[in-house]
């Protein structure tokens, strides 16, 4: 997107975790490649930061390839009314980054958040004389041990920790598993208007959110109303309602814009056929 | 179950993670409070253990009611020929645990993994002389605090990771959400049998997984096999297939028993219209 720091000069983007999180790379990708970042501990501070015009957009991950959907952001999608404005996704790509001038044969301890360390086990197979560290947080690892100069420790982070906190790569790409994406959501408040349309060369999709009532085949009528459009769906998840047994709330995307003609139709009778729907937004389709 | 002890007397279960993992809990729920357990250090181990005949059931966590489903156990499921014969869902309660002796006035250090201490940041932020260090495991930092006899540290953890390693629970439930659930299942080889048949006081749940051809009304169609027998679905989700755009493979969970005449109709519906079809298992709905 060439044209967003023209047309954004101002942009400041909320995520949650520090510096460097993979969030930060799902920012420049979404933004610009020097969007001004404010990094929060948590995806309610997120939430609360686009809301109160602290920021002007906010990215958020919403789901995992191996973990699964980030119900927690759903919920905050359902709490704040915001606008879903873009989607990318970003491969988790895990590096051992060191202090400047320490050499992969001192390493003798890895820091890093347990998820990543257990993502991966094979390098850890493979070199025994060093001890995994659990830390609260990928890029917080490298800001830890460049911060302390650490001569015989390394932390396992994305390419962006390395760059911000000045920390050198010594080994590439050490994770276990190559499909491990995240897909993250860029958040506008709901009053945000581009200066220029944006494009969207793969197409548009849109994503809602509906509960359905609880009777057999309440689903397969919610579909009907894209199916006998021949839209396609993206995405579908049931989520069961606690304290409402037999209730579920429907994660759904779906291809096209919602002012099209036949999405503005299927909208409206999938109005009809649900308890509660709410559409979250309308993007162009990420690579 | 009060029977299972008699039915299985030398039942051992395979599960990820330390003694005292909430999968432990699982296990206890779904086979008996003195089963045999063999602690595996990850969820691949678990499976081969199983293939093995190391162990005669295995008890795996497949969704998390704020982190979305396990798909990396999803692919076990598909990579192994197992059965799913039983289901349970437990909350994730974090309780404050310490050496007995230890004070919370003595407190300064609680270790967990991050996940749960973030999800305590409540009695963090009321504690602020309360230090959070992440740790790889949860039972795990209670079994190293104790072992270590440490004075001025607690970890966070379910109850019964208190009750294998000799620890006292200083608070109980300090986890900020209670709607924090994990569904479990239980798994036995297909050569698996019974003793006695098993009671299904809530009814059958059967679970499926299959892909569908890529055409706008594919999932519509697939669902019309149980819309039209009024089978009611519980679980719907969705998942790209990588490296083959538009291609999805189905999570499926439905309300009936497999040998029942219209779930066999349906089925067979659903595996004409399915370009891959699996019934992964049928089993008590859980609690």
């Amino acid at each position: 997107m060439p044209n967003n720091r023209k047309i954004m000069p101002r942009e400041t983007a909320a995520f949650q975790g520090e510096r460097g999180a993979f969030s930060e790379e799902a920012a420049r990708r979404l933004l610009d490649p020097d969007v001004h970042v404010a990094p929060c501990q948590s995806f309610q501070e997120v939430f609360e930061k686009l809301k109160s015009r602290q920021v002007t957009a906010a990215v958020i991950p919403i789901e995992n390839s191996l973990h699964g959907s980030v119900h927690e952001n759903y919920d905050h999608l359902l709490n704040y009314d915001f606008q879903i404005t873009g989607e990318t996704s970003v491969r988790i790509v895990h590096n051992l980054i060191a202090p400047p001038g320490v050499s992969f044969r001192q390493i003798r301890k890895v820091y890093s958040h347990p998820v990543a360390l257990n993502q991966c086990l094979k390098f850890f197979a493979q070199n025994p004389q060093i001890e995994k560290v659990p830390f609260y947080d990928t890029a917080g690892s490298v800001k830890m041990v460049l911060e302390k100069g650490l001569r015989d420790a390394g932390a396992i982070a994305s390419a962006i920790a390395a760059e911000i906190y000045g920390g050198r790569i010594l080994k590439k790409s050490i994770e276990d598993d190559r499909q491990n994406f995240t897909r993250f959501f860029l958040l506008r408040r709901k009053d945000y208007k581009p200066r220029h349309a944006p494009e969207a060369p793969r197409g548009w999709k849109t994503s809602v959110v509906f509960t359905t009532r609880n009777i057999p085949g309440a689903l397969f009528r919610a579909l009907s109303a894209f199916a006998l459009r021949d839209l396609n769906l993206a995405k579908i998840e049931s989520r069961p309602l606690r304290g409402k047994p037999w209730e579920y709330l429907f994660y759904l995307d779906f291809m096209g814009h919602m002012e099209e003609e036949r999405c503005r139709n299927a909208l409206r009778h999938l109005g009809e056929l649900a308890d509660f729907l709410r559409v979250l937004g309308c993007y162009p389709r990420g690579a």
